[in-house]
């Protein structure tokens, strides 16, 4: 049998988006609910309140998921009396104190509900007798006395969220660790994980890959990679500029980047010629795939695309050297070109590149997933304010991301 | 009078967040509404239907909200058909064209909803007749032709939103420009300003500004505002460590901050030892106040805090050199003196610092509001994920920051 | 009558760039040298010998630019001895105390050299007598005792530089404070006054200024800024993209920026259509110009370039929606009309924009000074590793670099 | 027999740094030099002349140091003349032709020197005949034609340095690529490998390693990564403050690290209480050692150092949590601390931490090796700006570095 409480909500619960938030944690926590009563106020102005029957698989995680919706401003129905534990040494809290979060709380203490003074995140609440009666504030550990009354698990307590109007509410969320979409602080092994997952799917299901790659990708030392990637057909079509094509191909015929000799992590003697150069020995060629057939170009990641009939759209910009003779001169009819290479798709990848990827966003259905790798976090955020607010960001190092990527995809296979 | 419509949403509308999300735009965007009908799911397998009525100012208002709230699902009950206009000349649509997302979407011709073939966002859709029936597609704008048969308007549309699951939509919004909290791409006089009436207000109110500031403040030559600020009695208390506080005296005493001249902006020769000289005069006289008193210290933010009988609180780290005698070495103890110096703060200013803004978010209660000034948005985002959801944050410059608000906060006045 | 020491160097100082460092550091710093003696190794594998007489103003200064000089191994020829004072109370060097850098250090006493233990910067030397004779260590300001005997001033020390090789000093300094070339810890305000000085010098020489701008202009809301600067006559020429002019446009015709209402920093609904929808109303008046012309645009840089008689060139890319008339589509193209407007350009400044400023520092002589501002370091970072290395980076934010650029430049006027 | 040239410098080639970087540059690409005459200017105003000869394995590498020296005003004392060849198609150049730098450039054609106008980088030089002799510009790849007269090679070309000042010079190399010592831009595998063979060495001189380490080691996933680097001894002493060693400890109790479950990248209900309450238990049982002695503590970094008997410091700063027993709440203890563990430490490897990383920059000689590895380029901008010059900083990700250096190491063994 499983355990549960009833929990109420009142006030603008529904365009601050507090019900929402109460049902959507109740499932994200593992826990079930049931809508006992459900009275929307008409318009505005008007109250709304909520009955909510929430069950959990036993009674700590239940305890837990009351503690978390309490932040809500979704108090017990019956909340009990709060117990009280003395503290067992200096500076140490009983086991199970409540934790306290940042808002103001009550607690139901000989009963009536009294305030904690001093709101203040993660410490505890000692509870004192004075001549008017039971007083409570937050303590901190290192305050904190052997003997001292200690407010301990969740019941008996209550907490007042901010007052939400909607538009303070919208997209602030209450009080919360680690909420925020784009951070460099995830755990990156396990990102690399997802999206060979996603990728493996996306094969599974006949889909084409689309990977958009900066030159980064080049400088980075991660060419291996990714044609280790094209070559395990997991490269279905590039989208991509003049540079990480000129960088790729200066790297198979030179072996440096941008000058920088890649096995040694410097520059050679006016080296920075070297992706010039590059570039008009492709365009002596006639095109990329010239190059590749003439025995011209013989590795790198052009190569391996060229080589396993992969396809790439690559398109111009100011910026350009050359350009490489592939490359779309018109960006708009570039557009057209990536459009028309669209269809099959099931799973995007960018990487490396700002441009491309706010290109690439720009034409792309919403309903296609998409994952953006950069190491900086303001390219994933200006391509989801630019409407692709459905791109998943991994702020990493794109090249020990596909360093990682690669291995991950081969363990997996065998 | 004013124009309203009703709009129906059906499916997993309140664990997803759709329905708070509909209402909140509505109010958002200056319309008004009234909840027609409610049948909630009772749990969370079930669906739920809602029927709102929408009210505008005027039609055009109303159907910018509609279009808005298309996106999350919410489509009109009697949505009536498309209107097709001919574009006036090639590349170039009709003036009221409908503008499409990245969203699957349908459209009512002929007394049928066809499907618009191409999701992709800021184009027109253009419908053409086939044998088998009119067709309709998304165009470019560059692709149009003179006399194409373009969807202008609001009516005869509907937008399916993405499959959402209480997971995939909690955080992150639908189809939406410029969403994201902490960007440098916002317009930043008009922060400025808003910053500055908190500040007011709260001095209207009685209540203290609390600063914390980091030593960024002097190496981007921001101190004479900052001066300035304490000098108008808008800084009451400031929390900060040894840093800010050594480079504002070796400012004062020796015209530089980390050896590097604030009036030429480059070093001056062993210039790195004058921080730690500064801080040994210091120490000789004993603390900041006395330095004050017997003249040796004549400049600065710390001078012009003493001077004015305000209040700071140093607390030290494992990187200061020295420190200053009136800096906190025990950070426990440092602690205790934050948390006493917080009664009666109405507003906190943190600027250019990490440690002690997250060391002040720590003590601090929720309600209180707070902004967060830097150029990393990285350090806001870390401010967020600490339970200091609360924060704003306003990613820019510092220095000019401080000026533009000392140039505001002056304005007002004349 | 100046002051003046003697100093020999002695290795490898001419490819491990000491010598120079050396002489260039006097003149920095104020003094001057002459060269006494120099006997170059002929090979690599030679040591060479130099003597230098340095000379300063007044003795302190001479003090200075030889502690300085030690830090590059440059030691007196004739040292002295080290001068010893007790210090005065707990925790206080005295006045003079030698601070120490984190290089191995040796001092003069008692007719010998003996060795600093503990290398570590920011220190005093104290010097113990032993049954083994004298003994020095480094010792943190906070754990000096009264009495305790200190080095003071510079003479009878010598500072033992790393060993350098050719490969391992070039581009890192020795110790040095604050020597990164890109940083945010800069003295804005300073910064802004000197690139002011560098708009008027051109301007009285006859030469235009060309601006290189990105759309975080118009976002940050200093549209404003830029437009006074235009017509002030500070702006001859502009490069750059669609985003800027459509989002320009788009906060001329409608209020907002990529849909932000700029006077209120929010979105309003279905905001994202404006700039797709600014886009289409030039495009229907043919060009930019013809829109000023018609009274469709009637505000904004664009505006203001047009009716000044002001040129600019829009480069498109892959990204752009539209895009407006006026933009080159074909890059090759647009690099023609930009180096096509070259000729008479005695300034750049680059704001908020990556491509524009790579694609312009790539057609630009190196003789032209050019400023890059961007409140991302990495632009600046970027711009110099594509041979740019004559570009001046500010870190800051734009829009109140802008702000404060237009006060200082009115300033000066009055 | 090799291949050698005579190249003349002539002006203020001593305190602009020009020499040396001539003989650097030289040394650096693989060649070999002789200064054959020496005259140096003796003040600052005089200028000096030198000759050097310098020699190269065979012409290819000669021609190409030649072109490198070329940019800082080293020519050759006999230049020989341009050589001119025709373009062998549109749009190609020649496969030997001369690319060009953006400094102002000369050419040796007709027997006299004339002008290349329009300087451009990556660009080749075509030669004209007029009425008034011969002309040269440059061209642009794409705007080349077939025939066209193209210099090719290195011979009878002359490139005129920027006027260089001292202090113009200093810091700022010339015409270069890539020449940014901090940069995420950089072959991350190489890098990787080049610590661990730091690593390798140090260990086998008998030295130990410090790390210096901050909580993103345990956000990102790689708290695995450093238990096995502990494990195989490559970790002799750790550095750091109580926010790793509490999430280490929080994520072996509850497999959560600042409430994100690590094996689902996602939060917890209430999770945030974790940290806090994992510092209650070992605070509880006296210290970490106690907490792994009584079998409380069984997995993560912490468990891993106790176990292996290797060393911490762990030094408080205002923000923590409780702190844990061990932590040096005092901060001047706390650098005592650390001096004292300083004694045998051969590398020092910082990661993901700004404030102890600076701590330790401060305490350190300059001579012992130290690498910064942070996923923010300003961390390790602000660690050399504080006097830490010698450090090698690495911008990739914590999680994903650590992954590979763990791979890297264990490669090698086998």
């Amino acid at each position: 049998m499983r355990d549960s409480e009833m929990v109420e909500l009142r006030g603008h619960i529904f365009d601050t988006g507090v019900f929402p938030r109460v049902l959507g944690d109740v499932i994200e926590y593992g826990g079930d609910y049931r809508i006992e009563r459900l009275e929307p106020g008409r318009g505005p102005a008007d109250e709304s309140v909520a009955r909510v029957v929430i069950t959990a698989d036993d009674a700590e995680q239940l305890s837990r998921i009351l503690m978390r919706l309490q932040t809500h401003g979704a108090n017990l129905v019956t909340p009990g009396s709060a117990v009280l534990r003395p503290a067992p040494m200096d500076g140490v809290f009983p086991d199970d104190f409540y934790s306290t979060t940042n808002l103001d709380t009550q607690i139901y203490v000989d009963d009536r509900w009294i305030e904690v003074a001093n709101s203040e995140m993660d410490c505890g609440i000692i509870v004192t007798e004075t001549p008017q009666g039971f007083a409570a504030r937050t303590i901190a550990m290192s305050d904190v006395s052997a003997g001292d009354s200690i407010v301990c698990g969740a019941s008996g307590i209550r907490v007042i969220p901010l007052p939400g109007t909607a538009e303070a509410t919208r997209g602030s969320g209450q009080f919360e660790f680690m909420s925020s979409q784009v951070s460099s602080e995830k755990p990156q092994t396990l990102l690399v994980r997802q999206v060979a997952d996603q990728i493996r799917q996306t094969k599974a299901a006949g889909e084409k890959i689309l990977w958009v790659a900066g030159p980064g990708v080049v400088h980075t030392g991660a060419a291996p990679a990714m044609v280790k990637l094209v070559e395990q057909d997991y490269v279905d079509i590039l989208f991509a500029g003049n540079a990480i094509a000129s960088h790729d191909i200066e790297a198979a015929l030179y072996g440096t980047s941008l000058g920088v000799d890649l096995s040694k992590g410097r520059g050679v003697p006016h080296g920075h010629e070297h992706h010039i150069r590059a570039i008009n020995k492709i365009r002596g060629c006639g095109s990329i795939a010239a190059a590749v057939e003439k025995g011209v170009l013989r590795g790198g990641i052009m190569h391996a695309l060229v080589s396993r009939g992969k396809s790439f759209v690559l398109v111009g910009s100011a910026r350009d050297d050359g350009p490489l003779p592939d490359v779309y001169t018109d960006v708009i009819e570039g557009q057209r070109a990536m459009r028309a290479a669209l269809p099959g798709v099931g799973f995007v990848i960018m990487v490396a590149t700002m441009l491309h990827s706010i290109a690439t966003g720009n034409i792309l259905p919403a309903r296609i997933p998409l994952v953006c790798v950069d190491i900086t976090a303001a390219t994933v955020t200006k391509l989801a304010d630019r409407g692709s607010m459905h791109a998943t960001g991994i702020v990493t190092d794109v090249g020990l991301f596909l360093e990682q990527l690669v291995t991950e995809l081969a363990d997996h296979q065998r």
